[in-house]
């Protein structure tokens, strides 16, 4: 099977940041998983002993002497509640969530209608809500209907959202809006990613997208990936590749997630050339 | 020929009250026609003797004690050197321009880009221009290209413009900048007429727009309406209709830019009827 790489795909500057920090603290415990990767966090366990406390309340009890905050961040409060533990504590949160969490703060102190476009389940926009009074999330621009707004409003969007999305609820903002204040924080690197998978899905037979499954801008590429590529299949890992999709294909087009380490792609590829 | 009139059309808040300041004030002079419309520019002046002043510069040399300020408002320099000539100042600015002014002057001090979705030739956008550094004006998002715009960007609407072009810049805009502050300045009433005579060109078999025909809103009425009902013509006064438009038409949809007063959209809705 002929295969082509995503022009730009895998990791961006946050993950590979966090996970260079992470190598340099070994035996450090991370609030939460530190990239949304399962098995580069088991590799980083495995090699560095770093391993993962899924709740924060759990710090005062645990024997480390780092606590690494993940690359989404974490709430205001949590962070305040590290800081009582008497641990050294080590910020992999990624610059571009830092700056969302700051405006947040800003514009609500402002006194702004603070929207956040983005999952509401997603720790980095949990992390990002805490940081203002009254923010408010929405998937899309249908949600916004649920709310009374402000008539001044200041709209964020999760960092791995797709732009066009965006715009359509700052496109009904401004409808109903006398000042809206549109902070693009869609990240660079997720844009990239996600216009080269468009370029590739255009030409390719199939499309292997490799992340992890609750990764945001994972799902948003497989989606991307959908609309001109039917067969598009969303893997963890080569485990779950098989072989009849690639019957009759003639290129199969990869690309990864943000947080999708090199040498996951590398074994993925490996495996399906030799089908 | 059955006529019906568009929901909401014709003369919107800031144009009546400029109408009813001038016909308190007769023998004022204008700087510039207090509306777009000729015939009822006409009528003040045989009615109450209030002429227009076509540029401001002559102001010194003209006998006039009160000079009466258009609702498109005037340039920052030019009312200033008004300021200085020792006449009485009626200012007629409609409100709803006056906010867009100050707009301009605020985002321009704090160091935002200001950009103007409008026409540069339009008197109230050179007036809002006038308030600012370095604003520049675009018709449409392609024209965004020419210009190497700050990272922040304050975007401001001609207030007759239509919100889904005023959207397609404000959308451009987010891609390329840090933060886009969006200042809806669309007037209701210009919003209002249009989402009318959008309903009523999709049941007329032909629609009527009564405007001057230099008014920036009369025209965006005319291109809503021509998107609908290809027979949409646009006339200032009804000695230009012609009686083989109506030929085969059931239904004659009327519709008035906010600067035609009652009288002509009567006159005019009465001689349809008769056809």
């Amino acid at each position: 099977m002929k295969v082509q790489l995503a022009e730009k795909h895998g990791f961006c500057f946050g993950v590979q940041r966090a996970i260079d920090i992470a190598e340099q603290h070994p035996n450090a415990k991370t609030i939460g998983p530190l990239i949304h990767n399962p098995r580069e966090i088991n590799r980083l366990k495995e090699n560095f002993s770093i391993e993962v406390i899924e709740d924060a309340e759990q710090v005062g009890t645990i024997d480390a002497e780092a606590l690494i905050i993940r690359t989404h961040g974490i709430t205001k409060e949590s962070l305040q509640n590290l800081q009582g533990k008497n641990k050294k504590i080590i910020d992999a949160t990624c610059p571009f969530v830092t700056k969302p969490q700051e405006i947040c703060a800003k514009m609500s102190e402002e006194n702004y209608q603070v929207v956040i476009f983005g999952d509401a389940e997603h720790p980095e926009v949990k992390g990002v809500k805490s940081y203002g009074e009254g923010v408010i999330i929405v998937k899309n621009a249908d949600e916004l209907k649920k709310y009374k707004l402000k008539r001044r409003v200041a709209i964020i969007s999760q960092t791995t959202k797709n732009i066009e999305d965006f715009q359509k609820v700052v496109d009904a903002l401004i409808k109903i809006s006398t000042e809206v204040r549109v902070f693009n924080t869609i990240c660079n690197a997720t844009l990239e990613n996600q216009e080269a998978a468009y370029d590739l899905s255009k030409k390719a037979d199939i499309m292997i997208i490799i992340g992890g499954k609750n990764s945001s801008n994972t799902k948003q590429l497989w989606q991307i990936c959908k609309t001109h590529c039917q067969e598009s299949y969303l893997i963890e890992s080569r485990e779950e590749i098989e072989s009849s999709w690639f019957q009759d294909k003639q290129l199969c087009g990869i690309t990864a997630g943000a947080s999708t380490p090199k040498w996951i792609i590398d074994e993925t590829k490996n495996i399906i050339e030799k089908i």
